[in-house]
């Protein structure tokens, strides 16, 4: 090992950044034989350098002064491991400029500014390692950017929020309300004190787009992606599911068909014996189909401390070893071709789950299946159960066979109308 | 793109070569895109170059001869795709003094001979990738050596042989005795005409070594692994099992513990809740257990002729962009630390499933239970089922507490001696 030590700037030093320190320290050896090289953190930025924090390593410049990593000279590396936009986008950008090379685990910075990010880098011969930004530990970034290369990639499945993932399964497992099992997992730290983003499927759709435009080389936004959270649920469709072979999981899928690419998050009913149906709690799993291979699944923590600190590290190493610095290039020119086009929302095709409260009367079935049948939504099982005590309304649960988003919207609009319908109902596509 | 484009020979051109070809040609422009230049074969090698072949490349100069390749000062990289350890072993010294990098997917070389290949080709300046070598088109060499590098690896376990894991699902599912699915799967070409290899544990042994070495820095031999094979186990036990809420998996596995590294492949009892335990047919899973990430896993075809020239190709295009350069020479660092200690088998500590024929007469189950007593193996359960008409002996499982493979060993020689069991019994270990 003659190498010089790598030296880096770490600005951040949250629970991740916390994380990547501890790490560093704990497995100097063994990261300085796969790295060719030691690993220093030469500075630290935080905006209270007053307060104590665990795992700061001896030594180390602590600062609040972004400068100060810029004028720094013997760093090369910053790893930048804030949360949010502002002013992480601006931070990367005079890293960019000075010369530094970064690595960041901010899913939200490279959906929204990816690409910007990556052309500029790219211009001025640095690099960006994200391997953080998406499933956490597991190294799906790598698997779609380098393992898969020789494959067309035909499906992406995964669920990859885990605070929605955790808490299906609590509802599920213990039978519990939406609203109660949310309460808890904000107790515990599970869940955001503003979870909007987790439950309502933009995180997963945002972690969705940057795989689906790195596996198909084209432009993904949230606007082509149809996106429905968890948060209209009833614990009573993950117990109907359940019944009926399936579990509820909040699934994100890209699949290539005739038409182009379907993109889409939303709450679906997978059969049961799918692996994808078996990942409980907080985990995360992407299950890949290509055209070669086959389907491989991946599978571990999505978030969490030394999770993300874990993927975070290989992004250090990876540019220790060079290893980045000709991958980067090659993930640039792919995503700047335009390629496949992402199919309309309306388009999309698959069977469905809908899911009533309605009054218990004669005719209600027949109301319902009259304003599908001319929509064109064909019935695959209509399972009416008996108005249990205490409810004013009855449970009514329609398979269908296959049919588009766009048909069922427009029954949607016709269904609004039927007075016999009460309170809110659900549609969720189902897997197969 | 500008680059010249890379020229490769394909020595050897039968099932995974000729996949090698297609992928090549099917995906020629997104593979470009990710190695920066065009990929293209120059030269092939086989036995008989009178053959017509599939997917054959117009205009690709077919030869029998290896020294064509290495007079050929255009080809960089050598694609060696022939099994065995003779003439492979040879061939790749000769690329390799040729100074020409090599990519296999050679499991039974890399395990023989890896470590002097490898070290030959570091002392040249040349790399070896063998991502294929282990769990086909499976990414786990990259996991091991570079997603998970900010990790200590605290255990393996993994499902390495496709023949077995499909024999013992045929023979659970359709109820089937090994022999007779052994037979189909030869007839069907899932199993070869000589399976010791697979269904003996030795592929899967050789495999797991070879992913032990890579994530502990240490040298595994096939001698140093507890190795056991699904060849004496009878459609009963995976019944039993499976009552007992267990499924039965070749199992390879590697744990660190306080006395060094446990390392074994055997067929094991599963708890059925486990993803290994749901991993049917000829399909691989690898579940990795690191201090930091902790568990990710990775499943997909284990074999095959495209999965595993995915594999091939993905090492192809690291060549391509430099990876390889940048990651060949810290896998060879890593190899030559001496390490972790490697436990002696007598010592490996585990609850395991007991399985006897006996006569159907008194004092049967107190002098086995007297046995197991004397030697310190403590009983957790015991079943033993009326005997069946037609059949002369009785079947008793003992599941066991903790204890170690050297105990049940010494036990054994006494249980031997016992008159009232017959035939073969079988003892396998219990996963938690």
């Amino acid at each position: 090992m003659t190498a010089d030590p790598l030296q880096i700037a770490l600005v951040g030093f949250g629970t991740v950044g916390s994380g990547v320190a501890r790490i560093l320290t704990d497995q100097a050896a063994s990261i300085a034989r796969r790295a060719g090289r030691q690993v220093q953190i030469r500075r630290v930025v935080v905006r209270d350098t007053a307060r104590a924090r665990d795992y700061m390593p001896a030594g180390v410049e602590v600062t609040d002064d972004i400068q100060s990593v810029i004028d720094d000279d013997q760093i090369s590396l910053v790893v930048q491991l804030i949360g949010g936009l502002s002013p992480a986008r601006e931070y990367m950008t005079r890293f960019l400029d000075a010369g530094r090379d970064v690595v960041t685990a901010n899913k939200a910075l490279i959906y929204e500014c990816g690409r910007e990010l990556f052309e500029q880098a790219a211009r001025q011969g640095r690099t960006i390692g994200f391997e953080a930004a998406v499933a956490g530990g597991i190294p799906v970034i790598a698997a779609v950017t380098q393992s898969l290369t020789g494959n067309q990639v035909q499906s992406i499945e995964a669920i990859l929020n885990g605070t929605s993932n955790f808490i299906l399964t609590q509802m599920l497992n213990h039978g519990q309300s939406y609203e109660d099992v949310l309460k808890e997992a904000q107790a515990l730290g599970y869940a955001e004190a503003d979870p909007a983003m987790d439950v309502d499927g933009t995180d997963a759709a945002q972690k969705l787009s940057i795989l689906t435009q790195l596996a198909y080389s084209t432009r993904v936004t949230l606007q082509s992606i149809v996106q429905q959270g968890i948060d209209g649920l009833e614990l009573l469709d993950l117990q109907v599911a359940q019944e009926l072979g399936y579990k509820i999981k909040l699934l994100a899928t890209s699949r290539l068909n005739g038409d182009g690419l379907e993109v889409s998050v939303q709450p679906t009913l997978i059969p049961r014996h799918r692996t994808l149906a078996q990942i409980d709690g907080a985990d995360n799993i992407v299950s890949i189909l290509g055209d070669a291979v086959g389907r491989t699944t991946y599978s571990g923590a999505g978030a969490g401390q030394l999770p993300t600190a874990s993927a975070v590290v290989a992004d250090i190493v990876d540019f220790a070893t060079g290893r980045t610095a000709v991958t980067f290039p090659s993930i640039v020119d792919a995503s700047q071709q335009t390629g496949i086009a992402i199919q309309p929302k309306e388009a999309l095709q698959r069977r469905f789950y809908l899911r009533f409260h309605v009054e218990d009367r004669p005719h209600v079935l027949a109301d319902i299946a009259d304003i599908l049948g001319r929509h064109g939504i064909s019935i695959l099982s209509v399972r009416q159960d008996a108005r249990r005590d205490g409810h004013d309304y009855a449970r009514l649960v329609i398979m269908t066979h296959q049919t588009t988003e766009g048909c069922l919207a427009d029954a949607d609009v016709e269904l609004a109308r039927l007075e016999c319908i009460k309170g809110t109902s659900i549609r969720l596509p189902v897997a197969e």
